[in-house]
């Protein structure tokens, strides 16, 4: 069979590594696919750099929308990043010039997923995206194709590794926030604008498209209420251990009755659960199945190596013939998203609060918390300081976020409450 | 598109469960797969039982082979079981008819996979087999394709629910391995002749498969080198918490410069490895590619909901026309494979002896090491006891296992040891 011709846009760390790795698996990709993978064009802002690979047959184009709509390619790798601009611009002329996209670009199929998922399928070629999500883990096709026989009811994981690095340090470390951060940001572990990764926005990116293969749904971004990492203190990390729990940044996405859930915040996990343990930059998907049950996926979520390997199974598919919709049903069929809002969420929370150590505080609180009909489950403070600040630990049994919103502003607005009360959600798993 | 025409053979646990999903996902099936899939044919022992399932529309074949060569099938299921006899008759029948088949035979798999790949290719049908290894979780599919991109290099799992479950309860319960496998039998964990669990053999069948799959060779169930659980002792389990390890059944497989090394023994894992924390009936794959590093994959390794939520994918990718060589590659391009013997294996052991406690024993022992050129790490001899038995606990560095097992002959035969020395590998992961 003939080669598929392949044109890669943008070659920094990943589009360097797909040619790396094109070019030192020819004969086992060749093997497993019948056909040669051949990389035709390229195009990317420097051409001078020497990225240790030899671009002599390729053609090289200085603007990837051209090559997007003139190479002789019938794929387009796009791998410059980015929700809008030059990604999505080459992605639609691509599509428009019938050819496959794979990419590894999750803001953008987060912003424009389900549009350009229909413009594919009009036109009647592929887009796909293993890459997008938890980098060498392959849970775009385990959700898709491996539990399609299943209804997903819940889906939770670590989906950024920064973040979870963080996380790891602190509690390795007991050093607060931005000290570990900025030791991330020397080892090249977190971006100089960290926001993306510690605000949980590329934690939502990912869940969003997860959301909406497992759950057949349009993708809704927008749905997903987003929270970052920048306030767990030490001291939370050190309560969590006492009350047997760690703290992770999950993404979670689940139905409810109202309609489809999602979420990516701090949480306490039972230091038992699996996903508890998974530290570092390692990326774990949770996907839980009516018949299945649940399964677990875990491996590195970035890096050259691993997101290469993701965007050349893409590739592979491609070569095989093997084409499948989207999302996993066809676009045109996907379930406009209703999202469950945050306030009707339910669950147990933990509550850190800095009193004033005197008579009547706790029962002030306590009062708060049942005129909201939030029940507490456990209360922790630690030694006596009459007079001074002390922190004071609360668990709650389920109750709803609105519930819990209305007893923190009243606890919060109490004399003897000295800082902003703080909060994180306890995930039973 | 016309609906995908099913034959099932075999309504057993996994048989029943197959139609009961069939039946309760089929508007969500006919989304994904843009068509129905159908049950038009059935074979089991016993017409008359209660499956709870309405079979009044569906041909009753009393004979399965029967029904793999008439039915108005495109795929016959195989749920039968046993590498021989009527399953294996019955998928040759249903290749010979041009059918499709789908199994969930692990047994039929190791030791006929490689014919029966190479029959299916050669008439041009698919023949797929998601549900021979670890139920529910789509390893096959992992590894076949989202890591098609790698040269797997090392492959290694807990892939025997029943061994598991017993080496989690003797751990637990500290008690002996026939008390643990007598609980387990009752609870339904365990079968009544439970050797193709215990002693490895199951386990062996499904590393076979996976071998295949990885790294492209055929299928060499005879190349595993076997051994069970049996001789694992509670006192192996404690020494071995003091150690830092865990005492797994693991399956692994690995590219040496000889050939291919596969195994199936007890081995001795850090307790901090993710390996080490996959409790009970839980299996679990760990996959070593060259590209995407080390990835995970965990979930119920058996069970009527995971198998049958397996082989249903397998009709999934068969109703959306999704086509693949059975093992990756095509069966005629499967390299011949070259086993690496075990007498060859190179890693650390444990051993454990019974001695009489007097001087000079641990210098012959220590002698016998030497002379072989084994390298002692650690010695363990907790109290004394002057003239009586007492365990002595070695490590061991890097050893050849042929140096290892002669070492372990001369130390046998020594007056002071009175019982057979017990050995477990030990696996650094």
């Amino acid at each position: 069979m003939s080669d598929l011709r392949i044109a890669v846009a943008g070659l920094g760390t990943v589009g360097a590594g797909t040619l790396k790795l094109l070019r030192d698996q020819a004969d086992l990709l060749a093997a497993r696919c019948g056909r040669s993978l051949r990389v035709v064009a390229v195009s990317a802002r420097d051409r001078a750099k020497d990225r240790g690979i030899d671009l002599g047959n390729v053609h090289w184009y200085d603007d990837p929308v051209a090559m997007a709509r003139d190479a002789d390619a019938e794929v387009v790798v796009e791998l410059i990043g980015g929700s809008d601009g030059a990604a999505k611009a080459l992605c639609e002329t691509a599509l428009d010039a019938r050819r496959h996209v794979v990419t590894a670009n999750k803001a953008l199929l987060a912003h424009h997923g389900t549009a350009l998922a229909k413009k594919a399928e009009a036109i009647g070629v592929t887009l796909s995206f293993e890459a997008a999500v938890a980098g060498g883990v392959p849970i775009v096709k385990a959700l898709r194709e491996g539990l399609a026989a299943n209804r997903i009811t819940r889906l939770y994981g670590i989906l950024n590794g920064t973040s979870n690095y963080i996380l790891t340090g602190m509690r390795d470390s007991r050093r607060p926030f931005l000290k570990v951060l900025q030791q991330a940001q020397k080892l090249g572990y977190a971006e100089a604008d960290p926001s993306f990764d510690v605000d949980g926005i590329d934690a939502a990116h990912k869940l969003a498209i997860l959301t909406s293969v497992a759950f057949g749904i349009e993708v809704d971004f927008a749905g997903v209420y987003t929270e970052g990492i920048r306030h767990v203190s030490p001291l939370d990390i050190e309560y969590a251990e006492e009350l047997g729990y760690r703290i992770k940044l999950l993404a979670i996405a689940r139905r409810t009755e109202i309609g489809i859930e999602q979420r990516v915040h701090p949480c306490m996990v039972r230091d038992s659960a699996a996903i508890a343990v998974v530290d570092g930059v390692t990326n774990a998907v949770v996907a839980e199945g009516d018949f299945t049950g649940s399964t677990v996926y875990e491996g590195p979520g970035a890096g050259a190596g691993p997101t290469a390997s993701a965007v050349v199974a893409d590739l592979i598919d491609l070569a095989r013939g093997r084409r499948i919709p989207t999302f996993g049903v066809p676009a045109t069929a996907l379930t406009p998203a209703v999202a469950s809002p945050m306030e009707r969420h339910r669950g147990p929370y933990y509550i850190r609060l800095m009193v004033v150590d005197r008579p009547g505080v706790i029962a002030d609180i306590a009062a708060a918390l049942r005129d909201e009909n939030v029940s507490m489950e456990s209360m922790l403070q630690r030694g006596r300081a009459p007079n001074e600040a002390v922190p004071v630990v609360l668990t709650t049994h389920i109750a709803e976020e609105a519930a819990m919103n209305r007893a923190l502003q009243r606890i919060s607005r109490l004399d003897a409450v000295i800082e902003r009360p703080r909060m994180i959600r306890i995930e039973d798993l």
